[in-house]
């Protein structure tokens, strides 16, 4: 399933219109190219809905969120809904100010989202501030360890049902529900958060792969997570080889998504279903 | 005549003030100083003219373009004008937006441009919307090749002569046109559009080359043209040896341009005049 | 006290809010993680006192600003004031424009600063502006050298004293003044302005280096400044032995920020204090 997931997204090259912060977006934008697909940046309110027509898929990231552009996230989400193309919400920072905790669960409320994709307290918020009190949160530590894993997992099955959406929840171990199914997916390297733009550049990913893989969402996204925690892992050890830092890691991070080809994504996938 | 034009820009170092989008705007203050330019970045219409007054040249470029940016290029080219001080427009998506479409119009209408910078759908969608109906562009695919050459080339020629503008059209192959003259530059590499940024770098360096070449338009777009065209073959060179990917590419093409010397420009360009 | 001072922002890790601009700010992230430290970045005026409130130090760069950001800079500082957290302004492009002037003015009007971080422009205008007549301005050059040390050092001194901030004035030789006692540092290397952000970078890690050693900024900010000198020097040897160019010194010298230990930097550090 990998390998037909990964070959779409190489053959169709879906252009992807990302509404997204400025610390990130130009790795954001070459990883998309990295992956065989394209961006488009576009956040001026008279503009967006044109630019997610000519587009498969709407990426949301409220990284560097502000009036503006919120509005902008709100009519392309809108858009996006009517032409049926998948939209992803990052909720970045969800949790850390009222802006932001409301403007996730606005989005969530107003748009249908495909998938959401944020680390463990990212997806506590949306899921707390909708009224889902699941109880997993005491459960639920900060990162998700195989201590906790059983509860993480009962958390973003629930959560999932609940939105209708793909919950991709990305942590020492990823997780990402489709429904009743969740994928573990324990690819990646520690190197990972010791750069910006991890989370936003999977996020950007798997809005293409849920783009030109439709009606697969819990496979498009795993494959999404699979690939960033294996390019992770490689360039991780690029970075080893050549005494580099966390530099030379974002670098070899993307240069590993181009590069990536269908057997070593096969190969190194370190996936559990359950 | 090249190694006359490249000398000047590192002689003089002249200042460019940007006015560009927020995806590529570390990679081209980075190229700018790479050059022997420099760079200045700021959009604020309290500031943009003083800032413009300051500057050698000036780069506009809708990338990312809003409201409140739009009216600050229309500010800075004006005070450009004022002061004779070349203008470079890079319309990045005319034709994807009625906005995109219709900033590029405006500002080719209330700003005398010294160049524009685009790919040929852009250049197309300016040419079109200014209501020269050449005829060309069922002739002229998108992506200007050996076989539509002769159209492509027709087609710049007219329109830097309507605009009196050097008109550079990026592709496979590149042409720049000073009225009835056009170069053509058979220089650069198929990883250029594998990377975000390649069309802005060039649209920045080029202003620098007008800026410190004055009455040599033509040849200053060229040389700009050549030298990131060359600097992609290098690039590429290093991707293969060291089995990178994009990212990679983009540090290359910046190290080479760093890099660059007269000898290895000179020997390197492949431009045709018609 | 340089390895006690690099030790305390390992171990406390600061979480730092950045209002900073769109063209160096993905190097500032990066930056502050090879550090051991958090970044933030976040410019709505709606959440900005709610971020500062959950950081340890907040960087003010009015690099890119706007009428926006400008208020979200004073909502942040006044709120980091009242929670006696410091406040770094690195006044970008002060003198350039009357706007970058008056921003810069008033943010040192009407907040109390920890520091200032800026060249020897920016910083003579900042002291001009405010009334100090230090008589030193005709003096002092555009780049401080041997030459000009004595008369340099007497105005950091003055204008430390006069602001009760610590003065972090960088060129080939870097001024850090806590009052009385002037650290003149020497490290760095002729690479470092050829890059975008070099400034940049130094003010967030100053930041951080502030925020983790409250009581001693003129140590912080002196650790922080030879901590980039050097990085500076190691990376300029990285690029000679890779033949790179700029786009490698960058990569490189925050990969040495991500790598440095504190052997290295007391055995590389070159202070003087007068």
């Amino acid at each position: 399933m990998l390998k037909e997931v990964f070959r779409n997204v190489r053959q169709r090259a879906p252009l992807i219109h990302n509404i997204t912060n400025y610390v990130t977006v130009n790795d954001v934008a070459n990883l998309l190219l990295a992956s065989g697909s394209s961006p488009i940046m576009a956040d001026e309110l008279m503009e967006v809905e044109e630019i997610t027509s000519l587009c498969a898929g709407l990426h949301l990231n409220i990284g560097t969120l502000n009036q503006r552009t919120v509005e902008s996230m709100l009519l392309a989400g809108k858009r996006a809904n009517e032409l049926d193309r998948p939209v992803l919400l990052d909720p970045v920072g969800a949790g850390a100010s009222r802006l932001r905790t409301q403007t996730a669960l606005q989005l969530r409320r107003e748009i249908k989202l495909a998938a959401i994709r944020g680390n463990i307290s990212e997806i506590k918020t949306l899921a707390d501030g909708s009224g889902t009190t699941q109880g997993v949160d005491a459960d639920v530590a900060d990162a998700i360890t195989e201590n906790n894993l059983e509860a993480a997992v009962g958390f973003v099955r629930e959560f999932s049902k609940i939105t209708d959406a793909v919950i991709v929840m990305t942590g020492a171990i990823d997780l990402v529900a489709e429904g009743d199914r969740v994928f573990l997916i324990r690819n990646g390297d520690p190197m990972m958060p010791k750069i910006t733009g991890s989370g936003c550049m999977l996020s950007a990913l798997t809005t293409a792969y849920l783009a030109a893989n439709p009606g697969n969402p819990g496979w498009a996204a795993t494959t999404a997570a699979v690939m960033i925690g294996l390019a992770g892992e490689r360039a991780a050890q690029k970075v080893k080889a050549a005494n580099g830092g966390n530099a030379t890691f974002r670098n070899a991070l993307i240069d590993e998504i181009f590069n990536l080809d269908e057997r070593t994504l096969e190969k190194g996938a370190k996936i559990e279903i359950r």
